[in-house]
């Protein structure tokens, strides 16, 4: 047993991902300090989830997840807003693609939703809310979710599968090993073209219940409060059984 | 074998390290499409390493590592040119800490320093070899390497570790477990902060010889083109002897 979840829940990641519910001391971790901001919250108009999903959609052919789901997000708020969200440096962003230039880490689009709302989010406590939502979000959902008007393939339907994780390697490998499609295929670059418009397509949503008092949190997990440890909630699948105690000094 | 790595190499990390020398077709990644980009580049002036480094180290403590390594390079550089770096927008990054509010994905300081690398190189290709760069020197390196000049504990020398890894989960895991300190012990704050620190110090120095035209970039290590799916250096570290074969078709 580990913080009330038993080793086979973890192997399993089902267990993990239902410790939601369970409401941990969640400021230790994120809000120990009043974050010093500089400067006001950049302005917001409400989006069209569906108009932001198929801008990022497009997007990805050419930048790619992370930036295609910044510019899915901004480039509305561009046109409605103009400055400051015309000025900001968007291509900084690219980087974010394939888990960073294809090293498998984070899937570039919920770093660059994040980053997008914390441009907006004035409240840093529900900033940080909405962005472990998004991720248990991405962890836990079958993606893709977003069917795009006109997709370049997988056009007679898509395979869907949930990651348990953020994580590019993971996300990707668990879709290639459904789907027995390699990483080069039209299928694949499709399939994550879609995970950048759902996640986009999700913020959009997101942020909208937000400003109209709407959103809700979920109560978010918290690894450091039941591991002692940044984590995912999928140990086992890189651990197997042999789920290493943390130091507790 | 795989892409010339044997499977003992994989699973001691060390093998897929050294293959740094082998030149992949990197391009195939990073470079399909031109960047778009918006806008010129942000100016830079060069950047006083340890300065960078004792700022990022002491802002750990209130913004921790994304914004902090964010915070290190920037403030010298908004002290020196003023706009646009003075109205950048920072406290979105915050939420990089613990690799994305503590799910232990990809180290915040490795994102905020591509990002503001992004910010300043003006071509994509050399931006990118640039970012694997950092990635990599991350990984195989034993940090902290910065030693700061007022340290909050370590203060008799700290230990080092070696991550193979820029997840935050692995790197903040495993000098845990060789200095056995729990993750809310001021020994582990401080050596985060000073991972934090020499990472800013490592791309200030990066960022110095770019613009003195001294840069050399390594070759990269490509994991598409050698597994054929983005991932890191450390296959057998999470899948032990089981590597799954990645779909060709």
């Amino acid at each position: 047993m580990m913080g009330g979840i038993t080793r086979r829940q973890l192997l399993t990641g089902i267990g993990a991902l239902a410790l939601g519910t369970m409401m941990m001391n969640f400021k230790d971790l994120v809000t120990p300090v009043e974050a010093k901001e500089k400067g006001k919250k950049w302005p917001y108009e409400k989006l069209d989830p569906a108009e932001v999903a198929e801008i990022a959609y497009n997007a990805w052919f050419e930048v790619y997840c992370a930036q295609a789901t910044a510019t899915g997000l901004m480039t509305p708020l561009m046109k409605k807003i103009g400055s400051p969200w015309k000025d900001y440096p968007i291509h900084s962003l690219k980087f974010g693609m394939g888990g960073m230039l294809g090293w498998g880490l984070t899937c570039g689009s919920p770093v660059a939703a994040s980053i997008v709302m914390g441009l907006v989010i004035p409240d840093e406590n529900t900033l940080n809310l909405m962005i472990h939502d998004l991720l248990q979000w991405y962890a836990e959902t079958a993606l893709p979710v977003y069917k795009p008007k006109n997709p370049r393939a997988n056009k007679e339907g898509i395979i869907t599968t949930v990651s348990h994780s953020p994580l590019c390697h993971i996300s990707v490998g668990k879709w290639m090993k459904a789907a027995n499609k390699s990483f080069k295929s039209i299928e694949r670059r499709d399939r994550c073209a879609r995970v950048a418009a759902s996640v986009a397509y999700k913020t959009a949503e997101m942020l909208n219940a937000y400003f109209e008092g709407t959103y809700k949190p979920r109560d978010p997990w918290n690894a450091q409060s039941i591991f002692g440890i940044p984590a995912q909630q999928n140990c086992g699948e890189c651990h197997g059984t042999n789920i290493p105690e943390v130091p507790k000094s």
